[in-house]
């Protein structure tokens, strides 16, 4: 099934995807499937591994990794010769959740306490960037990403460190965001509870640059 | 097999735990592992979903939480009804990463760039936490997590709330850490490239209270 979702504002629901639980938390909407992968600094991504000697089962991995987008792809990269990267390229499907969190909400019961956050869950099997052009330009825009402005006056990748590098592209297309935001929703009898009650916001914030020691100032 | 691990310093490897690759950045500390697991506000717990109408395989799934600790058990917990508690309690492996990202690495060359983290990958299946005094202490434990003194002074969970909340407790047996700290590792032939290298030092940080708008101020 090939789905063009270029121009539509929301993504088709697979069972995958479908909101079960507090279905008012879930999105397909695009634009903020798009703006949470493009903050955020980290994602997880989870594949099954059959291979692992000792194990009786396939074992899920979850490996932390810096995602980011070009179009309606989101992609990923990695040392070619490692785990990850070899099995996602054998056709491995992965689960990719991206996670913001914005605050701890402080409830007057203990059961409603919460986390205010917006996350993405994301489906799928990656193709790999192979053209060199398109490769160099996938990873300008991660180095954009960390730091606009900064791919210009890299020293860019050689021909072994490109060929030591693998870029996945998956696409955006089965993926759905979750959100919660707000106060805490405590129960009308709890109101009265003497304890303070509201969100103590969290925010990652980037602090004083360190220069490379080994780097004359100027 | 039964590892104690209470009174060592460090933890068995096994073959999902052994550093493969960087083998430096890889550990196996026990007060290391306790300690990003403590600092964390999420991680990310990944399993096999073999039961999802109109997959032709099992499917990873990736769900973030917040992680606790009590002695030496990585604690999360959920919904009763979640499919996360669900097919963890059913005997379903997991893999839970904790990921604690602590600046941008800024080298002279596109391939250098890199992230200083401290990171928690933990193998194993959970033992629901059954025992009503044990399950109350172990929810205290969470909200004196989220703000040190809370558990005393909210609305402690009723029967119905609890019955509704699982806790699931991972033995810290099956884990490694790994991490990078400090500068750029940039080649030789690239030390006086024109850029500014160094770490961007990122970090989460709690902005100022918003009291919920339906209490009173005092």
């Amino acid at each position: 099934m090939t789905i063009d979702h270029t121009d539509a504002p929301t993504l088709p629901q697979t069972p995958r995807t479908r909101t079960v639980r507090l279905g008012d938390r879930g999105s397909h909407d695009v634009t903020l499937i798009h703006a949470i992968i493009d903050e955020a600094p980290i994602c997880h991504i989870g594949f099954v591994d059959d291979g692992i000697r000792g194990q009786d089962a396939p074992s899920p991995i979850v490996i932390p990794t810096i995602p980011w987008r070009v179009g309606d792809e989101l992609l990923i990269h990695g040392a070619s010769s490692s785990r990850m990267i070899r099995r996602l390229q054998e056709g491995g499907e992965a689960c990719i959740t991206v996670s913001l969190i914005d605050g701890w909400v402080l409830a007057r019961s203990a059961f409603h306490h919460s986390v205010n956050y917006r996350s993405v869950m994301l489906f799928g099997r990656p193709r790999l960037v192979a053209d060199e052009a398109e490769k160099r330009a996938a990873l300008d825009a991660l180095m954009e990403k960390i730091e606009p402005g900064r791919s210009a006056k890299v020293r860019a990748p050689n021909v072994q460190e490109l060929k030591a590098t693998s870029v996945l592209a998956f696409p955006i297309a089965e993926a759905s965001a979750k959100r919660r935001c707000g106060p805490p929703a405590d129960d009308a009898e709890d109101m009265a509870h003497p304890v303070w009650a509201g969100v103590v916001p969290l925010r990652i914030v980037a602090g004083e640059p360190v220069r490379d020691p080994a780097q004359a100032e100027g």
